[in-house]
């Protein structure tokens, strides 16, 4: 701790959230804003940290796919999202341009999953999966004490998993893929299957099949990863009981041939936290 | 390179190899040998190392769920397997009262991975994914330049993928699982659809579901690992024109999207290979 200031963003898809804090496990200040487009959004995100002059460096969690390769000739883009206005934007030098700080870009997700990691339920675990269930879905796995980047990041949102046509005739929300987990168990997908905003579906038949495509994607997960722990975050997450009843499923879809892991609800914060402890 | 000899053993689910080599690319001797039930297995792979009686160490890659963590109370057992005879087998103790060497366990897979990673396509690539496709599916990762472990080991022939039911209405063969990706796409699977043994089924259909399943497991790993290149190995991948034709299918499910990274073929002799050079 070297009592700088650090800034933390978390750029999602619906709303961009604005921290500093010291690197540690709280916040100084914050302020939340609407995604908008590129422009007003970076305009607006650099108003705030003008308060902040003494900055030591800002960190950024940035919704994806986005290039977090620093040897990439594209390190900073947002590339082929399906949100309007971002696709092929580069990120990091409108932010550079904007404030004259060094700046630490990672996906959102590897920022929430860091934040878990220095200050969550994961404190400590070298083996562990974090997953998001927001708009979209995201994943980030930590590995042998690392965080797994590979060649660009994962997109664990867009794995294919069993799709229940007898009881699900909702065709999936994903512009590239349909019915991919995240076009079958996102906030999105929720809303366009029932027809009405994600937070107000209270069928219960909704969230049966939400809690069946979610345990199939964290029993993957599992499968593939062996974590120690999963940690589940995002707005959809929240519905009550859903984490319990995901985790009871996921037990019966592996069948005691691997052990399943403890499934947890995310740290609130986790996300800033961890763009601020990238930062610093 | 210390010149002295190294053995090591793939302990498959249908047969066993032994070889002695020096850590690099070359295997001295080997043999091969049936895999029928433990004790009998284990005294003829123990009469083949006879043979070489100044083994450095041992290097075992054997097929799973084995439990590789040294931390465990039940490291070196085989635990859950279908395989009749070795479900709950403590085959390192085994293979140490026989063997009076040094021995280091892995799974079949990550010592196959080792294998592509010192001598093979995958030759210094930090991220990667190796895929095995024969009597069962398994897989390893190297992330960050690391084996994936987790707290046991990937299982990433156990994630459920689509199930093209309309079109395959075989019910899988996977004991745990049915239909999940092993049970949908293995060599015991094919074998099962067409009631006949997998090397002799011709018929482009069936071909053409392999194909497919082997599609959406291998563009799901791509999805959640991002790898620089993915690694096919087993005896069903050696089918004609399978790996290319995959290829190719993984290219349209992932839809640009992310980008699809080379899927290739793996080396002849890579477990053996690696399983000498983790004894090295």
């Amino acid at each position: 701790m070297d009592n700088l200031l650090y800034g933390g963003i978390e750029l999602g898809g619906t709303k961009t959230l604005c921290s500093v804090g010291y690197g540690d496990d709280k916040i100084i200040a914050r302020e939340e804003l609407p995604t908008t487009n590129p422009t007003e959004t970076i305009e607006r995100l650099a108003n705030f940290f003008k308060g902040y002059p003494a900055l030591g460096a800002l960190g950024v969690g940035s919704f994806g796919p986005v290039d977090i390769n620093p040897q990439s000739s594209r390190y900073g883009y947002i590339t082929t999202t399906p949100k309007a206005g971002w696709a092929n934007t580069d990120v990091l030098s409108l932010l550079a341009a904007t404030l004259n700080i060094p700046i630490k870009l990672d996906t959102d997700v590897n920022c929430a999953a860091l934040g878990e990691y220095y200050f969550g339920a994961a404190r400590n675990k070298k083996d562990f999966v974090y997953l998001t269930i927001g708009t979209g879905i995201g994943g980030a796995a930590m590995v042998n004490g690392r965080l797994l980047r590979g060649q660009m990041h994962p997109e664990m949102g867009h794995i294919r998993i069993p799709h229940n046509i007898d009881q699900d005739q909702f065709k999936g929300s994903c512009p590239y893929h349909n019915d991919c987990f995240e076009g079958l168990a996102s906030g999105t997908a929720i809303a366009k299957r029932a027809a009405q905003k994600a937070e107000n579906v209270i069928d219960p038949i909704q969230w049966d099949l939400e809690a069946n495509y979610l345990a199939l994607g964290i029993s993957n997960l599992i499968s593939i990863f062996s974590p120690e722990l999963v940690v589940v975050g995002g707005g959809v997450s929240m519905h009550g009981g859903l984490v319990e009843e995901v985790s009871f499923r996921v037990g019966l879809l592996l069948n005691s041939y691997v052990s399943t892991p403890l499934i947890v609800s995310a740290s609130v914060d986790n996300a800033l936290l961890g763009a601020i402890k990238l930062a610093a």
